[in-house]
């Protein structure tokens, strides 16, 4: 499975540069945070709860992780809670396709059901749905320990581009 | 072939937001610039002399183009010139691989050699060797209006990651 290689290759502790773009407004934002990403025995009683409020079983899951986010924006007027941590459980069918249970999301608060696949180079493709807001989001590994991230944010209603953004991560602590 | 498409689909004018990330001392760069692309015909004295300086015909590229970008930074101390033109033929030797010959490049000044792919959703992915560096760039459409383009310059000795950079690209003008 696609999804527990890159699930390994994730593990440790990131520092994160992230631009935001508002193409509206031509505006940019910048935030530094660091990211940890841990994976959890799929025996957790956390997994299994999550796993059975979805109507699903600890068989299926590959490798449930956890993330931890804190950063600070330079973005004037921002009072969005810039540190958070959400539950994410992979649920594969087939290699390379699959879903993504997660406990919290990450445009709009709740949890979420993301679809994901992988690209012909490994690139990790991430599309979820919330409330008023369509997520994508691709993540792509240039060596073993920095990764790039891009999301853009649609509006679900006007089909609109609200914001793209790209965070380049080191990681620093190999765990 | 899928260069041909890509090379259709890009035509007009973009305004780009382009954020560069130094990992090393964690600045941003923010640079507005804007972006033309013109197809131009394969017959034309300028696309039949480059092609004969690397040894090809008229006949190998189906596609010719030429980039012309000027934009400003807000990067302190940076007296780079910002504007600038490229004669770009692309050499396909399947249908979706090939070289790209480019009459200037976008690390180093001069002429150079880009290696081209396409993934599997048809993100264009493009690595290009330079004198000191090596740049790995990568764009994709989000919409038809709309491109991402993201890059990464290695240093050719150390293997060190110099910058990364994404840019948000909206066609205001689609000619």
């Amino acid at each position: 499975m696609e999804i527990e290689t890159f699930v390994a290759k994730s593990q440790g502790e990131w520092v994160s540069m992230r631009s935001g773009h508002s193409l509206a407004f031509k505006q940019f934002e910048e935030v530094i945070s660091t990211i940890k990403i841990k994976q959890i025995p799929k025996e957790d009683s956390k997994v299994i709860d999550f796993l059975k409020k979805n109507g699903y079983s600890e068989r299926e899951t590959p490798s449930p992780f956890e993330i931890f986010w804190e950063g600070e924006s330079n973005w004037d007027g921002n009072d969005d809670t810039l540190s958070g941590s959400s539950l994410l459980i992979p649920i594969p069918n087939s290699n390379n396709e699959g879903i993504i249970l997660r406990s919290a999301g990450y445009a709009e608060k709740g949890s979420a059901i993301s679809k994901y696949k992988f690209l012909s180079d490994h690139t990790f493709v991430l599309s979820t749905e919330y409330e008023q807001i369509i997520a994508e989001e691709r993540i792509w590994f240039i060596n073993s320990n920095t990764r790039c991230r891009s999301s853009v944010l649609f509006s679900k209603e006007s089909k609109g581009i609200l914001q793209t953004s790209f965070a380049s991560e080191i990681r620093i602590i190999n765990e």
